[in-house]
């Protein structure tokens, strides 16, 4: 333990760590609704990532009833994963809704490494003013056109005014003027699907609650990747880890958190 | 333990819990085949409770086949948790067919009390002859414009024609004569995604089986509340206990039924 | 242990499941991306099946898109499942890429045996050359015409030209020219949704890495097979057996194999 004076970027992690348990404290608190129009993978976990976290999840990407869906919720999330037509439509209406209602919205543009189609649709959403953008080294390089350094998320975060948040071995999330680096996580989060889905979807709850959006994601952040190491103790494999991780977001606590952390 | 003479409550508890028995005996003898239109985010859970407690599910939503599923099915689960234009005419069909071949069928309103869109659909479901139909409390005041108590509830049952089950803390199952009210359960059941959706396709499943719907309802929601109970023993939060609540209904038997009902 | 003189089954045997235990090593080691045009019901368990086997899934079914990442893939899975007129659209789009860039594709013919509808598509697909067909013995008779026994299997495959996996208490692989039996697996492989599907996407995977279909969809069947019994042993139900399914495949080696397979 080194006494603030001694270290700044000691009491820069407890700092960021109260943060995150701050914000934590508040979705227990005010249970916020976040609407999630993801992909048909990722929905049974991230509905249940979010109940644990104490947020209320709904999931319809009707584009009849999805704007009156995001009008009463306190965050949206766009993930593009699976993309028929009738969701492209959805998530439309959903972005148009989150605008006219100043509703903080929150962006996953997965797999535009692959194909330019989501590329496009990816810049063009991002064009209408997502609140933070969550994504991987893959994603983000096809987004940027520039590797995933610290300094180049920075930048790619000034120039569109979006929070960004990287997550990999290392996460960076980063706004125009502030960054932070997280080492929480454990490797079976890069072994099961949709944990970086879910993670996406806990920044939306996280901005709900928190209206200082990079306050929000750096939470998500810590709260994702200290519930994987959590996690990964009670389980045995890629298999068990899943609900493992569950389980350890909903008993995480600001004492967990302070413990844990490896952010500065 | 009260003898019978003693106790009009208890008589009657040994009497539910003998219902609940025999519909889990005749679900597990006959191996009924449960069409489920159900939402994306419940599919997975609800075929493996289904499976668990000796049903055969099917889950196509493709409105050129899903009267041939129906058809040939024992009972019909209509839940309306995630909304495309497909899936509409799907239920349109699904239904129709239900009807026509005097398949029962069952209505889980999802979110009915979020936006006008469901409530209609539901209403309009509801003018079909549904056998049952399952919900929360939230649900049960957007379709009755009532307060979910045990009078509203049977009032509604007997207005309908439906058999009622309402799902909460306390659960009421009642139709235009009868009431029966159930304190199974575990609060991770509402800390979970699709354990209420489930529990509306194990009412489809005992339907298939038990000719009167409200003994139907009622053995669903017991045998889901106790093992609910069961399965949190197993668990370490709301994460694993999901597995263990499916664990849980596949070694259910008329001894563990008998001795955690508390029904009256 | 008997020497490979006194029993040509043991010796057979052996080298069987050296196969599948060399294909299972290329798996990790190429990491083959594997697209999945699966239903919905088992989408999150096929995709944390193939990432414990360590091939890379995606699962998308939008037209505008699937041919694009069809033809960045080491292999197609096709499993009809559920079908909305958008996913035949896809599939459609999807095989076509497969044959135009030669990447090998893989048919699940769920429920072919319920609806001529699907029994007529699934002809037209094998039409097009799909490299291996996964099903169960219902399927099989209503794909057939023909009882699922050994000799069936082999005429079957034989007159389409594809590989045939039958599995079921006994799995049967066979080619125009050669057949295996396998005898792995557990009972509760058949009391959860999905194990089948997830088969199926496994032995698209073995495909991509491995040229020999036979030789693939003998591995994939084997692998699952022996993964069920071991994952059987740390599950107490068939609600915590997925999770230990899949953590069986990830620890999966070639000595784990060799002294389980029983296959002839």
């Amino acid at each position: 333990m080194q006494s603030p004076s001694q270290s700044g970027a000691s009491s820069g992690a407890a700092e960021l760590a109260g943060i995150a348990a701050a914000t934590l404290e508040a979705l227990r608190a005010k249970a916020p609704r976040v609407h999630c129009i993801t992909n048909t993978v990722a929905q049974a976990f991230t509905a249940n990532v979010l109940l644990a976290a104490g947020a209320v999840p709904a999931m319809t990407a009707s584009p009849e009833e999805v704007g009156a869906f995001v009008a009463m919720s306190g965050a949206l999330l766009v993930n593009i994963g699976t993309l028929d037509r009738e969701r492209r439509v959805a998530i439309d209406t959903a972005v148009e809704a989150a605008v006219a209602e100043n509703i903080p919205w929150v962006l996953d543009p997965v797999f535009i490494d692959r194909v330019p189609f989501r590329a496009e649709l990816a810049h063009d959403l991002i064009e209408r003013g997502n609140r933070a953008l969550r994504l991987n080294a893959a994603e983000f390089r096809a987004i940027s056109g520039a590797d995933p350094t610290p300094r180049n998320v920075a930048q790619y975060a000034r120039q569109r005014g979006t929070v960004v948040a990287l997550t990999g071995a290392t996460d960076v999330v980063a706004d125009a003027t502030r960054q932070a680096s997280v080492s929480n996580g454990h490797p079976w989060m890069a072994k099961v699907t949709a944990v970086g889905c879910a993670n996406s979807a806990l920044v939306a709850a996280c901005i709900a609650v928190e209206p200082d959006p990079w306050k929000a994601a750096l939470s998500a952040v810590l709260i994702g990747g200290i519930a994987g190491e959590i996690g990964a103790r009670h389980a045995q494999g890629p298999g068990t880890f899943p609900a493992a991780y569950v389980d350890a977001i909903s008993t995480l606590d600001a004492a967990a958190i302070a413990s844990h952390a490896r952010v500065q």
